[in-house]
């Protein structure tokens, strides 16, 4: 909405108030109008983005903590917070982008964002797509899914694989691909909802609600007979030590988040990891961030599997900025069905 | 000691007498008389092994244990128990071995042994060294070292690497591997003279007495202030939880066993896995046993690395059968320095 001189428009932005200590709630944000310029300055390397889609990922509580033993560069409070988004470029001083290139990275939590060093985004090619996906199935949980099951699980044709957080960003993904790989998956989930779309949408094998189970090795017994060659661990915590239990001989454990812990002060005490002895697994934790030297090899893959609907992407798509702090405090108790981003501006 | 007619002995042996939870005892076990004829069977496969040195190693515990989940065989109560040894062929029937071959696999806690099928044996091609080498060093501890270090932590010159139970069977091995590639190397151990031993005798760059220190994080931030590159983990538990708050990016933790906890009903509970995430750390269990298709190669490294006395091998040589128990018991106090074996028979 430009109001006040030709150049300058009016963003409303979505601010943190104050670091956050366990669970964030809706009420550690706010919103507040401000004003931005829509034109780059002069002798700068930056763009001029508006924000389409804003994605909501689990990393980002780290961001709203303050820690004692700080993992990554806390959010500045009164300042808008920042995450992956997709956004359209609306004036650019970079050589790397012209107006009205489409592209995703990290941006800010507003309408408008003023992007100082824009090296680090995504040009967009392939349109024919809903823009989303590129905070998605297209973007850094898109990468996230597929170097962790590819590269560091390293699948086998009719390997046992469990995913946890399945119907989620990352979790879908993996579960669909184990499929086309001819794994047999599958997924856990935190309500009926999800576990019918897991097996009814994503082709899992076999899927339960974690919240209906008071004992995840029993569970797992039952659901995994065979046991575990690959677990996809989104989640961490006591569903970890229960698939320690359950592994099979040389099985591979890719942990991409813990979000079970992420808002716990203690998080739940591992006990099972003997198990990786006797069982020669091996648990690799990583960061897509370091592998998007491969997404040019992923998007060559991936477009074609979903214009040929082999894999198919739910997302859970909250409309307005006014809605975009309930929406990330949302995945943190599970609410959202499938990938949670947030939609700015319609285009 | 023949006794009765020609080609029988007495033969002492090592009991257990009934399965053990927590710490196992001396008087969990017991010795007792019994005769053995020295030839093999006809129509068999087997050998007659006159046993010279029995190795303590802490996986025994496991068949000293009846558990719910049995992770191995138990040990059958009245009979030997059993473990590595290295041993002289007194008689075969196997076309493989000849008498006056000496031997090392896994034999009876006994003066003599009948192999009914010797095909896991290695025949000790190499008797300029010690003997006894080949329960350690020249045996499944040495290629535990070997694999864990070389094959699976991937070291670079220049690593920070921090091994505990340091002075133990693999630990020193370990050390010793990690200084002669350029790596900077810390040990832990139990002891005074034990630390002494790990920055005098094998060139540790720094060491220390676990015991003395109530906080391992502060403990590891002093000894390892740049973090931790490789981490081959002897014992679990809460070592290997402040290691996790130590790592640095691509850590590699190879985990051969978990000694801390394997006398525990309540395994530590680890906390600090979610750094794996961020530091992107490989987490790696591993059985030697399956490995001994590069014992050859070991072989050709390690032999002339002894003989030049850039690698040395401490042992703790219990004397004579009586005192196995004791020497078994103590590894899981660390009562040992350096690899404990038990001398039966003199050759």
């Amino acid at each position: 909405m430009a109001t006040g001189g030709m150049d300058e428009a009016s963003n409303m932005k979505v601010i943190l108030k104050h670091y956050v200590s366990g669970s964030p709630q809706e009420t550690d944000m706010h919103l507040t109008a401000g004003t931005i310029k829509l034109k780059v300055p002069k002798d700068s390397n930056s763009i001029i983005l508006k924000n389409l889609y804003l994605s909501c990922d689990p990393y980002m509580i780290f961001k709203m903590m303050k820690l004692e033993r700080q993992l990554t560069d806390p959010y500045v409070l009164g300042s808008p917070i920042t995450g992956y988004g997709v956004a359209k470029v609306l004036d650019s001083a970079h050589p790397g982008f012209a107006m009205d290139d489409l592209v995703w990275g990290i941006t800010g939590w507003e309408e408008y964002s003023l992007i100082s060093d824009p090296k680090n985004f995504f040009k967009i090619q392939h349109t024919d797509v809903p823009l989303s996906y590129y905070a998605g199935i297209l973007g850094m949980p898109g990468i996230t899914a597929y170097i962790g099951f590819y590269e560091l699980c390293a699948p086998k044709k009719g390997d046992y694989v469990f995913v946890s957080a399945a119907c989620g960003a990352v979790g879908q993904l993996v579960g669909q691909f184990a499929k086309l790989h001819g794994c047999h998956v599958v997924g856990s989930a935190g309500s009926p909802e999800k576990v019918d779309i897991l097996k009814n949408k994503f082709g899992f094998d076999e899927a339960f609600n974690y919240k209906d189970e008071p004992n995840f090795d029993a569970t797992l017994k039952r659901h995994c007979p065979e046991g575990i060659d690959i677990y996809f661990d989104n989640v961490g915590g006591k569903m970890l030590d229960a698939v320690l239990l359950n592994l099979r001989p040389h099985a591979r454990i890719a942990v991409c988040g813990m979000i079970s812990q992420y808002n716990r002060e203690q998080p739940d005490g591992i006990q099972n990891l003997s198990s990786m002895v006797l069982k020669e697994a091996r648990m690799q934790g990583y960061l897509a961030t370091n592998y998007y030297h491969l997404y040019p090899k992923y998007l060559e893959i991936i477009l074609p599997l979903i214009k040929e609907s082999k894999v198919v992407y739910v997302e859970d798509v909250a409309d307005g900025l006014e809605n975009a702090p309930k929406a990330l405090v949302g995945i943190f108790s599970g609410r959202n069905i499938g990938k949670q981003v947030v939609a700015v501006n319609c285009l």
